[in-house]
């Protein structure tokens, strides 16, 4: 979180207002949190550019929620719907899906040392599929998706998207997707909050016997309120949203976290094979920087010497090890500088 | 929430500790959130001095997500499930359940000026029947159960209960129970979390194909860590347990809560019919006292004349009208005689 925000949600979250009651404590049917959520939809409808026949609904629970809420929302009459096999996150998403639906892997993450994205050319999606997933930028694996695949003559198709982990931090062509999902905790707010965006045509195909919170179609009709919504998160979200606007928008964090990126991979590449990124240059995540110590055997040094230097969570996903750096919006440039600093540092004493 | 806890969670909640991290950004993984999650538990497993044999979860979303949960984590190989249709809450659970479940509805609220909760003897519950549900403490009616049902040979029938409202709140008797959830907003926390508490030997029944982070299993396989849970409301969860537990426990608080409810119901049963509260005494609420102006036309001027006076959220639940008082634990006593008075004021203004 940024420390703009972190000192907002101080001063504001739990205070008591000139009636005695916190915003946590405001009932969700009253006009207070509504116009609240009507602030934040509109923030959010501002820095996406979002076109009218999109809605945005505010879901309690995480991404995973999605992974099952999306076929039982979006299969419609279809027996079978395509995702693309990117890695980590599109596995667990996959494995949701199929209890729900019959899945067609239409595309696969390549090459080994270096990963790559799947080859966006020429997708071949199944004749009566409902809709396509896909995960933009994988955190497990730091590959992130050049452009977006090519349905060739199904343009028809749905494109469905977890964008937990770019959301607001790299450029979204909305008008390309059917649906948009991202869990808060990357870069909206706590956990506990899902942002969905779904475009309105679509909203017909949920399921009668959807759970009630879960029905995309009930959630876009009672505007998010089917049930009591996570009031805090949408506030805490609010903020954040504020703060990216104050800041120029996706726009301007596109821009930072390419920088912060291009500085980090640079620090890789210059270091004569101490540190390797086994990512293909162009599929290189700018969100999560994933790279690895060449001797493994001095990866626990790294994380435990980084640490004493206020450098945290740098340990990569237990699937996979070595090192990995997140850099979502709100860390700054400062801290990538540190880091390098840190890295050129340890390679020159380890070396 | 209570004073202190609004106090607490203003210094605590959005400060970053030594290495740089607030509560709401510690990964879910780490050994500090872990030790948290499991602080949360063990108060909570003081306060309601839970038997081992039952496992806490902490689950995204509010207790409408319980309504399809519960039919398919116990339904099992069964068809049939009981309900209890109190009021208004256990109707949508039995309208969500539908769709999951066949329900038999196996007693009502009966009465209507009184209202009561549903007779508690000789429940006859269907042969094949997977469970039973309850909502000790309707919140829109303003009803409580005055015992738990009675299901007479057919006490193997896991006793199942929406306790959202009155949840550490009023004596709970865990052992009767198989299952009981409860939404964080009225007496934990805040809105996105819901607390469910599983008796050990019904983990087993959770279908294969429920949704992962909504499997009772797989949850408490995982010690709530399916995926990322709601971590920021489970520590302020923990922060009202603390404030629980150097209160007095369930116990003290019963203790409060009869009390101030026992004020209010006295004020409106000495005002010579000026308020009248339409539930049957052994069965009224001290959670959510309702009462009606027997001049309804004078509603919405008490409803006004209240908030001038700092007296908010009084009015009724918008399917039944009239006022509505809520009693959480953290309404002070000073509030309950607060509003006292301005009834008084009011009856002795408008008689």
């Amino acid at each position: 979180m940024p420390d703009e925000v972190l000192a907002r949600a101080s001063a504001e979250m739990f205070t008591r207002d000139g009636s005695g009651v916190s915003v946590m404590e405001r009932p969700f049917t009253g006009d207070v949190f509504r116009a609240h959520l009507a602030h934040a939809q509109a923030c959010l409808r501002q820095l996406l550019n979002l076109p009218d026949h999109y809605r945005i609904l505010f879901l309690a629970g995480g991404a995973m929620h999605q992974f099952s809420n999306v076929p039982l929302n979006l299969l419609g009459n279809a027996r079978v719907s395509a995702y693309a096999d990117s890695g980590y996150w599109a596995k667990r998403a996959i494995a949701e899906a199929q209890r729900f639906t019959e899945v067609a892997v239409v595309a696969r993450h390549a090459g080994e040392s270096p990963l790559a994205a799947p080859d966006c050319a020429g997708w071949q999606l199944p004749d009566d599929c409902a809709y396509c997933h896909i995960t933009p930028n994988e955190t497990v694996e730091g590959i992130a998706y050049p452009s977006l695949p090519d349905f060739g003559s199904r343009h028809d198709v749905p494109l469905v998207a977890d964008c937990t982990s770019c959301f607001l931090a790299t450029p979204l062509d909305i008008s390309r997707f059917g649906v948009v999902y991202a869990s808060a905790q990357k870069n909206i707010g706590p956990a506990g909050l899902t942002v969905v965006i779904v475009r309105e045509d679509l909203l017909e195909r949920s399921a009668p016997n959807v759970p009630a919170p879960f029905s995309y179609r009930l959630q876009a009709e009672q505007n998010s309120c089917v049930n009591t919504p996570p009031t805090l998160a949408i506030h805490l979200a609010a903020l954040v949203f504020e703060w990216l606007i104050e800041g120029g928008g996706i726009e301007a964090m596109t821009l930072a976290n390419r920088q912060k990126a291009s500085r980090l991979y640079a620090a890789i590449d210059v270091s004569d094979g101490f540190y390797n990124a086994p990512i293909a240059r162009e599929h290189r995540s700018t969100t999560n920087v994933r790279f690895h110590l060449t001797n493994d055997a001095l990866t626990d040094v790294f994380v435990r010497e980084a640490e004493l230097c206020g450098l945290t969570n740098l340990r990569g996903h237990r699937h996979i090890g070595g090192i990995r750096a997140s850099l979502y919006n709100a860390m700054p440039e400062a801290g990538v500088i540190a880091l390098t600093e840190f890295m050129a540092g340890f390679a020159q004493r380890h070396g």
